[in-house]
């Protein structure tokens, strides 16, 4: 029985309770919305000892990181690095796109060691097999083993899965048709739009949507709807083909809900910041209120080694228009695999950006945070600044810095960036504040 | 004579000229919105080596970096070292806001060494002589004193000065009946207030605009009305003090215009997002079109360590709402001063602020760019991508590191983060794009 199947029969589950405990909602409140499928628990009752995240209307925006090997880049220690530095610097949920390596251990190892919620592409490790037999191309494998690894995820433990069902052949006699100027960027899409134009045959994860919906509700695995068309480029935003992608995705939102399947839906990706609004509430409309998770999106294509900066933008943006749930881009996205501290970057980035929007939103209790710095700042209370602040590790690190470079003529309450020009404590004395 | 008296006299200067050039505009086009006031072009005659540069309607987002000294950190070298950092990563202007160690002759260094227009805040000189002079208090200066400083920074070749000439009587009256979190945030903010609430008189910057006025109309100095009572925290933003100040703004600016005085308007500081669209008209409908200068705005208190984060999130907004020209925020911001590597950090993060905007509000030709940069990408020609980078060092960085790794299995064309998943083969190959 999968979480919206539970919500239904007017249960409210654990998972429920604590996620409403999280997020200071009544239980019940959350129980509806889990029921009309506006909010998603991913919570595979196969992954041990995880603490369940809700996803969705009137929550507080979730920040997923991606880690996963490469083929060039596969080393599991460094795996369990960027799963610590994520974790720790606050992710909601962890996908593992690993591509390199022995997949279904690393992702034991992720599923054990994260409590968070985990995803998976698992068309990733369909392409590595077919390479691993010696295909020539990562887009030759069957349906049926497509179909198994899935299922195997599933079995797992997996909490959510990306499944590109969009990518139909209509969509891409679209594209063709319009022409784009970067292709396909989602690499599940690539390889689905390569089977379907070499076959013909309709994309299986469409035509076979029944097969994918039995394998989420035998085991909870909610659906990530994913946007194989999604832009590549600002200039590719919003064109009929990822148009037409969305409005696929939407039925499917509903084919899942009438099922018992929890079902959300990915967006862009590369996106002007005149368009996230509309795309937001296109996909809210679209797609039936379904949680919309965004890649990004990035507001400019020309910022590589500060992609986490351009992700920060349109991941506020976004959010504030009402998305729920942010996929972080990192310094390195667009260059290579993220190290660890990229990890840690990219995280607080978009945290930056679902709180900022969180507050934008009104979200009740939001802003608390916020008015507890503006009180410590204007205490000069430097430890009460670094609890409250999303990393504590960097304030403190500076203050220390700063003690030790300042010797006997540092003043405790003063930062070297005013010193004794300090206006907090300049007009807390003119006012009588 | 001014650049906006020339303008209204129908010369168009050879700063006009240079700076239609740069921004691919008419000259004529330029002149007359040189002459109504909505766009400044701070250079002063007396600043040898200026590269001009336009500020406002229907231009380029522009972004200025703060450098400068303070009492407790004082090295001409690390001054220099910032100058340089924020000049190579494209800052447009610069602000020398030091308050420690020789200032008259720091500013000199940073005119001489500086291309770009040169901005200061006079005040902080002012009290730093009062300091020097055995003050109790950074607001004990004279009026005259603080003229005396206008007058040589002037002189000296400054470009523009921000003058905090709101700060009032009604104003802080205001500010006392209303209360605030936050109190004064702005340094010269703060020492305006404590020397009205002693003294019961008037800020002479706001008493004595006329002077100012003399001051810049004979050098031809812009002047930035600062926002002295600016919002120190998101919960503080838009409150009666700061609205009233900038109401008062707004009638200085025609009285600045009136006299042929090329002036601008700063603004905050620490918004929420919901509020950063609302502040920009604000002000564009009291102030009269002027040019809005932001200082960020940050989005969220919580992020020390992080504020270029979340200042780029709120210039983005401001940007595309209309403001003109965002300050930078550093990673140090709250925390202390910035290091070289803080100040090149700050200014790409506002760069992308102000990109992104430019795209979104249509500016013409703002995203070719970007559509080259997809070209290079979808052509695998990381040569090319790193130098359409807003930061090409750390793309070629990044590419050298990988072929290191990489050894004589890497391919040439493709990035460790897909290997041989990538997309981009998948796609070209499959649509015959």
């Amino acid at each position: 029985m999968t979480q919206l199947l539970r919500a239904r029969s007017s249960e409210i589950t654990p998972e429920m309770d604590s996620v409403a405990h999280d997020e200071g909602l009544d239980a019940e409140e959350l129980r509806r919305r889990v029921s009309s499928g506006r909010v998603v628990i991913p919570a595979n009752p196969a992954h041990q000892g995880l603490r369940p995240v809700g996803i969705g209307a009137g929550l507080r925006t979730k920040v997923n990181a991606n880690i996963g090997t490469s083929p060039d880049l596969c080393d599991s220690a460094l795996e369990m690095a960027k799963l610590r530095a994520a974790l720790e610097a606050g992710a909601d949920t962890v996908m593992d796109l690993s591509t390199g390596g022995d997949l279904e251990a690393i992702r034991a190892m992720v599923l054990r060691e994260c409590s968070a919620p985990v995803g998976t592409v698992p068309i990733y490790e369909a392409a590595a097999e077919a390479l691993a037999k010696g295909a020539d191309s990562p887009a030759d494998f069957t349906d049926d083993a497509l179909f198994a690894v899935i299922a195997r995820h599933a079995e797992q433990g997996v909490d959510f899965v990306t499944v590109h069902c969009g990518v139909t052949r209509q969509a891409l006699d679209l594209l063709r048709r319009q022409g784009r100027r970067m292709g396909i960027v989602s690499r599940g899409g690539s390889f689905l739009a390569a089977r379907i134009l070499r076959s013909g045959y309709e994309n299986p994860l469409y035509s076979r949507f029944d097969d994918l919906i039995d394998i989420a509700r035998a085991h909870d695995v909610t659906l990530s709807l994913g946007d194989g068309l999604r832009p590549g480029c600002i200039a590719d935003a919003g064109d009929r083909a990822q148009t037409e992608e969305l409005v696929t995705l939407g039925e499917l939102v509903r084919r899942a809900r009438d099922a018992g399947v929890q079902v959300m839906v990915e967006g862009p990706g590369h996106v002007p910041m005149s368009q996230v609004r509309s795309h937001v509430e296109l996909q809210r409309t679209v797609c039936d209120e379904s949680p919309f998770y965004v890649l990004g999106p990035i507001v400019t294509d020309i910022a590589p080694g500060y992609d986490h900066i351009a992700g920060a933008i349109g991941g506020a943006l976004a959010a504030w228009a009402g998305a729920s749930f942010l996929c972080y881009v990192t310094p390195a996205e667009h260059l290579g695999l993220p190290t660890a501290e990229h990890v840690r970057t990219g995280v607080i980035a978009s945290r930056i950006a679902a709180h900022a929007a969180d507050v934008a939103r009104g979200l009740e209790g939001a802003r608390a945070r916020d008015d507890a710095m503006a009180g410590a700042r204007w205490k000069l209370d430097w430890d009460r600044q670094a609890e409250l602040a999303l990393d504590p590790d960097v304030v403190k690190a500076w203050r220390r810095q700063r003690m030790e470079e300042g010797g006997p003529e540092c003043e405790k309450d003063t930062c070297s960036m005013c010193g004794r020009f300090c206006a907090v404590r300049v007009s807390a004395e003119a006012l009588g504040l």
